[in-house]
């Protein structure tokens, strides 16, 4: 990060400080583009951000979700069988993991490059095999009363295109289209409350001095990240 | 399949009829609900429907995306390498061969179970390493004038939640809003006209009767695809 403002982590009372940080990237892509994959991380306490974190591997294979036997192999069904397996324990390892994370953390920040509208593949697979029924939600506790409710999510991303191209009248369509899946389809549907989206607009094209700012910028909404309040995460939020 | 109405798939004049199906599951999603991943795949003629394809184990995956040595290592872009090795034709093997089978086709038919709002992981990732810049899109070559502007594609799929919750006023919100990115950003996006989606809501909660109604539509609307307009693909159709 050479040339790049230092920063380190904002100080948070400890009782509250149990964020915890996704970090998502499509193969070799974390050694390549690291100085847009920047971001804070803690964990129980807060620690110093760190250039380059392992990439989850276990999250690009979509291995089995569970272990043992299945319920009823004859009629698989993915999303009860991940319940049951959830229910009896025999979830695999790198999900009870993944949970047990989840679990700690107070907030969730999401960093990853936006991939076709939408998050990369192998993030997408980290929300398919983690958030489970049992876990995360469990009807009727959906929504408002999702299983994770008192959580907090912040997706910040980067994106190929524009601000204008992703303006109301823009080429691409709201920003904020994009953001109803993955906000209120699975974050909501969890019960997340979710923080107003950090995006930076096509950091690859502009100059090295904006791409500072961005940086300067991130850091100082950390520093009062637990002062914001939610979004209204209704259909108004994302379409009006 | 048994008890449901065989279907074979009606007769178009070969002359149009290069499309193509890509189906997608988790794990071992396609042993389990296959009688929901039925749909119709064509390939310069039409064959039969098949009761089980197998998986793209490859999209599981996803493996690098090129072979040889990366243009930039020490400052790695995705989409720059991806490209790059699509011009010099070391794209992985598995991608090129992707990318054969939409070439040929005229109409891209995915079928898929709807999860978290989206694709299943594993159809992202195809999704990300087959549409490669070069291939499917090449600036200015975007939207209307994408690479494979003379395409149609139909998304097919299946949901958990029922129909009321997926209306407009619903608590998940209407359909169409989870299509955008879909339909518009990718599809579109690299010129691909996209013609009306087909969704079964819900097929795990309804009767044996209903589901055997669900099918039979999916076989007629087969039968007159090709005399289909698309939609109209802007905000309109999916945000009014």
């Amino acid at each position: 990060m050479e040339g790049y403002p230092s920063m380190s982590l904002p100080s948070f009372p400890p009782a509250v400080l149990r964020g915890f940080e996704f970090r998502f990237s499509g193969e070799k892509l974390l050694s390549a583009s690291r100085r847009w994959q920047f971001f804070a991380a803690w964990k129980t306490h807060h620690r110093k951000m760190k250039n380059q974190a392992p990439a989850p591997q276990t999250v690009l294979y979509q291995p089995p979700i569970l272990k043992g036997f299945l319920r009823n192999s004859s009629e698989f069904n993915y999303g009860v069988e991940a319940w049951e397996a959830y229910k009896r324990g025999s979830l695999s390892k790198d999900l009870i993991e993944e949970q047990k994370k989840v679990q700690e953390a107070d907030l969730l920040i999401f960093q990853f490059p936006l991939y076709w509208f939408s998050m990369p593949a192998i993030m997408k697979g980290w929300m398919d095999r983690v958030l489970v029924q049992g876990f995360a939600h469990e009807f009727p506790n959906c929504y408002d009363s999702g299983l994770l409710k008192n959580k907090l999510a912040l997706f910040s991303f980067t994106t190929g295109g524009s601000e204008e191209m992703y303006a109301k009248g823009g080429i691409s369509g709201d920003i904020r289209y994009l953001l109803w899946p993955m906000q209120h389809g699975i974050m909501h549907f969890c019960g997340v409350k979710v923080l107003a989206p950090h995006i930076c607009f096509a950091p690859e094209y502009v100059s090295e001095e904006k791409r500072k700012e961005m940086l300067i910028a991130w850091a100082q909404r950390l520093k009062t990240l637990w002062k914001e309040e939610p979004i209204n995460c209704s259909p108004d939020w994302y379409f009006k």
